[in-house]
């Protein structure tokens, strides 16, 4: 294998696939990066074997030289060294040839670096996706629907299907639900899909954060293709396949409530920065609880009291408070988490009593929804 | 006491004070800032005993009401709280108000917070400084010196003395000297003294780098006041005390080599690089050794080897080589903390002999001297 690059190409390809790497394995060689230089152009792949990312370098693009392959062939290399060398290296270009077995010889400028290389045989094979049945979605979305509900997921393995999202296509609509039990965010939206088959998996949260961060904002189509026990993602020179989680994600339709007592319309930064300082001094329990109480004049009042530090008391004026009176403890770091997620300048919050869920939404949006349990403490 | 301030000073003189602020002290009320009003304006004050920092905010400036005084008195407001609050609060306007005892009552917008204070009576008293024997330093300058030297102060308590920076004035001139018996840092510049009085003090080394946080960057002067036990450093508004480390610094001159048997010219940013990659595969032992050697032509060879990793060649084109051939090894890691701590493009590298501590300077620049002792590989 011998091949001359692009450094700034290299450097992007190699982070892209990094996001899979982990150096807490029981496999050795997924240490590694495994490198293939063919005929159209390089191959990076990293895998953990929960993710696996392939990212591709092409010979040329709009007629510039990226790579100029002086000969096929493929190595792997410990991905903790190459990454930190291909970021350090002295100029623009950059030789990468295999020499005398597995010894890797990497050349940039004055530099010479020489790497103990594994044979890419001893790789792990990536999974085969028969790609019948496809459906697309813009970038900047899938990366929204990501955000807005992956943030709710459980992070104890107690019941570990709670640490996935889970992902529904049916009619056209893919929704995308989270939940730890104590909060659920659900997100959905129209899809393109020419087949009329629907899905039902669930995708590990890690996994979804984790192509966000590979993904560039852009509108470009992803082709997501779903099998029985894995998901690919594939956008332009990349492929991103996580494993999907076993078992069956709990039906969470009937944890949505219909009707609501109480509804209150705010603004939502305003009522974001009057939740956070009251949970500056709410220290009860790890959760920081804070009150919400209505009172006259479409006041909400959020309060917090920890006898031996002190009490904090904010007044939010809403733009409408309809319904019964209300008094209500929440935590207030799930209500940050749930407000940043939700797009728009107004909310809907729903209540249906102090002790039954409750709802958050953009005013006039029904394709979003952050629910929230609330805290016993009266 | 009560007070009516612009939040953004609150909120910078808060920030100055809290660097002095530790949660690990034994003495509860040393958790605090001390907020005291008068008819001039209010100062803070935070103190971990070992630095002390007071932050002095001025009723008025170039005609602009800061604070506007109600009621002079004294509070002592728990740090920790009391930082998160200024930061997140409303408007651009806070009331600060001690009602009721110690009760303390922050006003902001619709924003209300109750603290529990404790008493300004018990927080302890600053030391008193005489003001006899002043030096003046620009505050870059001083900055300046801090950073290149504080780097190599040792990190270990074994010889205490050698945490602290070693100070010394004498006939117009301050010289800074930190060592950890492995490498040297030193820095001196002339001084604005009306004193003809000299002084040889330790400062330890983390009073210096917190001081150069808090410091802006500009060439206003500091007073320093020197005493038996204490250092203050008085800028504009702001006091920064410090203690002294006890004990005698051990006299470095004679470490210094006044001869040299190899004189090496390289650009120091080239070198730096070079050394930056060789030291990625480097690790034999926690100082990352690399291993020099001239070879012909006047290039520097920077070289290293882990047998299970792989190794590394760099060259180094140098401006000029003079004297005996020569091979050393070194840490990396001293030697770039070195090279980054230099002002200038050329460095001059002095060396004695493979075993001997070896000196870089910038190229003519007696100011600055970074010494490092080799490693014995060969």
């Amino acid at each position: 294998m011998k091949f001359i690059i692009q450094r700034d190409r290299l450097v992007q390809s190699v982070q892209d696939v990094m996001k899979a790497v982990t150096s807490r394995t029981t496999i050795p060689i997924l240490t590694g990066i495994k490198i293939v230089a063919s005929e159209e152009g390089v191959t990076l792949t990293g895998s953990d074997s929960d993710i696996s990312i392939e990212s591709f370098i092409p010979k040329e693009e709009d007629g510039d030289e990226i790579v100029e392959i002086k000969q096929a062939g493929a190595i792997v290399l410990q991905a903790k060294f190459f990454s930190e060398i291909v970021k350090k290296l002295p100029t623009d270009s950059v030789e990468i040839s295999v020499e005398n077995h597995l010894q890797t010889v990497i050349r940039s400028g004055k530099s010479e670096f020489n790497l103990n290389g594994l044979d890419a045989e001893e790789y792990p094979h990536l999974p085969q996706v028969e790609e019948e049945n496809v459906f697309k979605i813009p970038t900047d979305l899938l990366k929204a629907m990501v955000r807005q509900t992956v943030f709710a997921v459980s992070t104890s393995e107690t019941r570990p299907i709670l640490t996935g999202v889970n992902w529904k296509v049916e009619n056209g609509t893919l929704t995308c639900i989270a939940t730890d039990s104590h909060r659920l965010a659900l997100r959905k939206a129209q899809i393109e899909t020419n087949a009329s088959e629907s899905y039902n998996v669930v995708i590990p949260g890690k996994s979804l954060s984790e192509l966000s961060k590979i993904l560039d904002d852009n509108n470009d189509l992803i082709d997501i293709v779903i099998t029985e026990n894995q998901v690919l993602f594939k956008a332009e020179h990349l492929l991103f396949f996580s494993r999907l989680l076993e078992g069956n994600y709990p039906d969470t339709s009937r944890l949505i409530p219909s009707d609501s007592k109480t509804d209150v319309v705010v603004n939502t930064k305003e009522f974001l920065q009057a939740i956070d300082r009251a949970s500056l001094l709410a220290k009860e329990g790890r959760n920081n609880v804070v009150k919400l109480s209505t009172i006259d004049g479409g006041v909400i009042e959020i309060s917090s009291n920890t006898p031996e530090i002190g009490k904090v008391v904010e007044e939010v004026q809403s733009k409408s408070v309809e319904g019964e009176e209300l008094k209500i403890s929440f935590s207030a770091k799930f209500m940050m988490d749930a407000l940043k997620a939700l797009e728009g300048s107004e909310i809907t919050i729903s209540f249906t009593g102090a002790m039954r869920p409750f709802i958050i939404k953009p005013l006039n949006d029904e394709s979003i929804l952050q629910l929230i349990l609330p805290v016993r403490t009266y």
